[in-house]
């Protein structure tokens, strides 16, 4: 997150202007077939107009481009923070098709997804939710941390996520067909299952699966000087803490530092912030409470500065 | 699913314009006796216009002509994936009839199967729910994985399954008289059973039941390889990796592999993704996220490929 | 439920018409007095305007009569698919009154049964509900399965089943005095009660109560082979593996085959299904799963077929 | 409840008229002073018309009128079907102030006590619940079975029933004044009492509490044959069964018979239904399913009839 | 509570006019620069037009106007009818404020404290809530039992109880900056504190707390000889009854009978109950349905009387 | 909180003007950047007219601009009562930002927080909420005690606190890009974190965290002294009992007295109350009802005064 530009270098969506002439974004890399169907006007401002960055860990994107190929649903699994979000947005730029993104959340209804009736001047007039406008107009949705979700919510995405590709919307009598562009990708973190809160076999057996992990040191040191603008041996330093962080996963912490929150750190540190105060503030404070694992990791801290 | 027609080769409902001459529906099957009671223009959305692919197992499509013949309410049981949803498209096409699909969950009302009234210009109108328009129109109506329902929900249809055929319209002060076409055929898998969600005896004691399995090795494979574009012998290793899993339910596992997620893999293969990595995606890393049974089922898929 | 008449034969409802002349109703068995207080003729759809084939038992149809005199309202107990709803519509018809059933569940609230606003062109506007209609116009109100409502529905009812037979709409500011023709009758299946789930005392103390079991085998071959279209013999095969089914009630099985599944089974083999699969579709399939008891059932389907 | 008048000789509150000339009921006990402060018109459908039948068991005529003529808020205790319904009534008829009966059950809201806005055609309009009505115009507010109802409920009658005697509309912005025959008085069985279900102190401690217990022997005898129109030696019967039955109480039984049961038994009985069966319909098997008692109970029916 | 005079003499709010000449009231007392900051109109239906009676216990009185006086919020403790609701009155009345009281409940929302929009012929408009009303206008805001709201409901006070003194109305899009007199009041009894219902310590911290109890012996005589009309010997032996009660709090008894409680028994003697009946009946009865504790309590009523 | 000015000398929000001339508002602190920057008018409402008093403990003040200069999302740890609320004020004055305060609760929805439609005379219209307005304006949106919200609040935050920076309303079809001055601030108190309630690790890996504790012995006598007038060695005796019930944190009290209280024992210490009764009502009575734990305050507060 550098400073001259932390509302302008990364946000996709920031504009949903075309790519303007000497841009750097690769269109010729997209299939010469997708750009044909074009999704409806309706969906512009869903468009990722510039290349996220992505930097790609294994063969996941020739994966997912082949689970598009043929629409299979995907499902993304994996910590927090550690690039899924940025992976679909990044597909979706590949593929030049637009992305609706749900945050679920275990008060969203299906109406929520699928739609409602409002009330207008003129009486009730429907409005497409997020699910049924992606499936109408053809785009990728993308619901993040479905397991987040009410059971509804997760059943009302069956019809789409089977040969079927159809979302009855029983409330206004009316069956959508999938535009041939729509596809629905799924992310979660299985480290949050429980007995109370995980999908259901049937929605599970309806996706395809890729699993996400922290990427290699060298790559993730690499993600996270280009992000934060600090030089790769800081963003090394930063990546050897988060690891001995990962490895307290169960002894402890609930969760390791992710690669956001290396961002984050290396962020303040090209602010000019100390990096043990930037460590602290952005790495140790926010995960943890308890004095023994803040001990442990800010002697990593210290470690390595 | 192939890749050339993923969205137009099997998707019963996405046109309702009738067969095109030189069809391969063989109108000729279905009984002559019910084309005569045309149900209501209503429900043209509702029609199933090609033939699905269905590969009867056994006497399913007999006992189930017999019990649509005398109108009994039906009970699909089985895993997810095994093809109920499809038998009862099949069979809906067979009979020339349309087919009402809702996909039950623990958030759907009575009301969202009845109807309800919805605010207009002109004050409330009242708006019949997929059930009462089936009952009310003439079509079979499909109640998917009813066990996730309320119970208000299951009890709504109890005037309907005996011999009544009645569906009261209490907020509407109606009661609808069932469609001579009209018929109830609900679903569920009885490994979700548990104490707190099962169906009440009164519940169950209104419909006659059919048991669903994956089929036999030959047929399995048969059908994979038709739905997928693999060629038989790809179909046969795929059948035989969901056979292992099968026997590892409840020593590990939920649910075995489904023949729904072979078909997956068999496009993916079929896309040009190495048998491997298909497999693992579209088989292995849905399922489970357990290191041990991840190690087993892996192992299953590099005896076979 | 035989083929050529499964929406004629039996279905009380389905005109309203008076009945014709040579109709075989006894029109002249009901009494005489009661004939002469017509209820409005709101109730038209609520008349059962045939005879509903009903096969008295033991006094049923004595005492109920004699309570309906002093207006005595009566609790039905027994299992499901007995003959309770049958004997209420029989009744109904008997005395020559209009029957106004509810299906009861627990997400039914009291509003539902009394009535509600409804929003109008011209503001809002009363809606008496089920039991507000049946108070007001003179009707039988018979709540099916009251057990399963909320408390607030059986209390509800207390005002109009004790000497007041009033009924305050609270939120209209009405109280409405009962029809003189006016009367409560419930259903419940003791085999459900538990603990969570009971009558209070104060609802249980305002009713008189009629015990419902299943037929004696000679009676209930004849109701089956009348209601199903099967011979008198196979009829009586039906009832000897229904009563072996009803020994198991609590030691394995939840409930008994009911009578309502033997016409369902009866209706099968009419059809022309053989007696093996038409047992096994309509009596076993439908209410186990249990590898053993289903290994019972079929053993005792063998043994008469 | 005989069988001529079940609609006509008990109903106070079914015509609203005056009493007519020549009426048993005697305007001269009612205390002049209350007369003179005649409660609004709008109460009119809640007076009680006639005499209802009550015979005081002790000294809780005066009691309860020592209470109204200082206004004290007041709780009656006591087993359902002893006549605490009655009670009120009578007390009502004999102080000429009309009565609003609330039967409480755990989904009532506060709103439904105190109002609510309503949805007119010139918008919102406030409409009185009956516990701003009563208040509001002078009535005696009788809330049944108060320890059903939600603490919203109870809570919302604290200011109505201390020194304040007021009632705030929050959601109207308003204060309502108790008219100065308000008075307000509960119901309640002790024996439900649970650690879940109890009346809070600060509520009991705001009421005067007058114990209510079956009658004894012949004054029950009395009430059964006035009521029912059996004979007295056919009554004293009865409550000799009734009796029996009360001691079962806590040990296998949740209430005894109460004397409403009976004047049903005897309804049934003076109708001409036998005894025995009279006694079973009314008597046992209403109170219980469990077989010891209900051979227990019908063994004291035997020995009476 | 005397005959004569039951909706006369207590009841500060019954006539919102301004103290006639020759009152009693003594304006003088009142501090006079609080004087000039006169609140709005809109509370005028809010002001104590006439002196509470309230005997003072200890400097209760002088604390609570040095808290008035730099506007710190109150929090008052107590067992219920110990007279902290007739402080907060007679605080209101002699520092001129008006005063807001709203009962709290475990159903009512913050809405219901800070305002809601209702419909209009003219759309949707803005009514305020109690809360919001006391902060804009300038009144004493006193919650009742604050203990039984929910989270919301004391979550909301929390920025008018510091140094911010706002109500943000999210819903409204505004600030309500607090009126120079407001302040808020709550009680709770902390007999009621269970590890369910407690406050929360950062809603506590926002309070000063003054502690109340029953008063000595003479003094609470005293009281109810004032308040109930009896003689000081009938009201001393009252005292000794609830005395004895009190001592049996924890040993049987929830709580003991409270100054309210006796206020009510002298009242019924006054009216001429003999004092056994009226102790019977406002003492005994209404706190304990407990054999041993009625007779333990019958038994000091017939020490006394 | 001195007397003559509660409503006055601290009250940031409480006119919206500019800051007067000669005023002591130290604008020139500003960073000249932000200052071009400048929101919407729609949150004049919303600015820090006057310099909030602040006595910073450490380097929190320039963390938090770096972090602010990246726009960080940041999270403020600590106890209640220990400043966190007034450090958010001066950091929103300091950097001449408009601040939107929302005090979180478990009864709030998203959409309490993201905005809904609201019916017009013409229709339904959109209402931003608190988070939606300060991201399209430019605000800092404080979310105060956060862990208490429900999980749908802190998700609805997720697309706003990662490098996405965007809002999405669902409901409206529409996405807010965050405005370049809207950072998002939360507060939570470690000490109430259970189980039950926590902040999921997806969120908490999304801030950078402050840790705030109560100040140093004189820089805590300080601040007391400044906001409630009264003098040093006052406050620091005030400082002394404080501490003394933070080493009874965990051992009989769920908290300490925080430095708010203090002030409100300065307050009416300033007022003119005995600081022994001023002790007892601000800082004993409102933390404890215990009477071990109010003996070992009580003998703290002696010793001090």
């Amino acid at each position: 997150m550098r400073h001259e530009d932390y509302v302008r270098t990364y946000a996709p969506r920031q504009d949903a202007r075309p790519a303007r002439a000497g841009s750097v974004m690769p269109a010729a890399h997209r299939p010469a077939a997708d750009l044909s169907a074009a999704p409806a006007s309706g969906l512009d401002a869903y468009r990722v107009a510039r290349e996220p960055y992505y930097r790609a860990l294994s063969d996941e994107v020739e994966l997912y481009e082949a689970a598009y190929s043929v629409r299979l649903p995907v499902m993304l699994k994996g910590p927090t923070g550690c690039g899924k979000t940025r992976f679909v947005e990044y597909m979706a730029w590949k593929l030049g098709k637009p992305l609706i993104t749900v945050a679920c959340n275990e008060d969203m209804t299906a109406s929520d997804l699928v739609g409602r009736y409002l009330l207008d001047a003129n009486g009730t007039r429907w409005q497409d939710g997020p699910l049924a406008m992606a499936a109408r107009l053809g785009a990728i949705c993308y619901l993040d941390e479905v397991v987040e979700a009410r059971q509804d919510t997760t059943v009302a995405i069956h019809p789409l996520t089977d040969a079927r590709r159809i979302l009855p919307l029983e409330k206004k009598g009316e069956i959508i067909e999938a535009h041939p562009d729509f596809q629905v990708v799924i992310s979660y973190n299985p480290g949050y299952q429980s007995l109370m809160k995980d999908l259901k076999q049937s929605t599970k057996q309806r996706f395809a699966a890729l699993d996400f992990h922290y990427p290699e040191h060298e790559v993730e040191a690499e993600i996270v000087a280009h992000e934060s603008g600090v030089g790769l041996e800081v963003a090394k330093n930063l990546v050897h803490i988060a690891e001995r962080s990962r490895n307290l996963k169960g002894h402890g912490l609930d969760e390791g530092i992710s690669t956001r929150m290396l961002i984050y750190a290396g962020s303040l540190i090209a602010q000019g912030v100390a990096p043990l105060g930037a460590c602290r503030m952005a790495l140790v404070r926010p995960i943890t409470d308890d004095p023994d694992m803040r001990d442990a990791l800010d002697a990593a801290v210290t470690t390595y500065f």
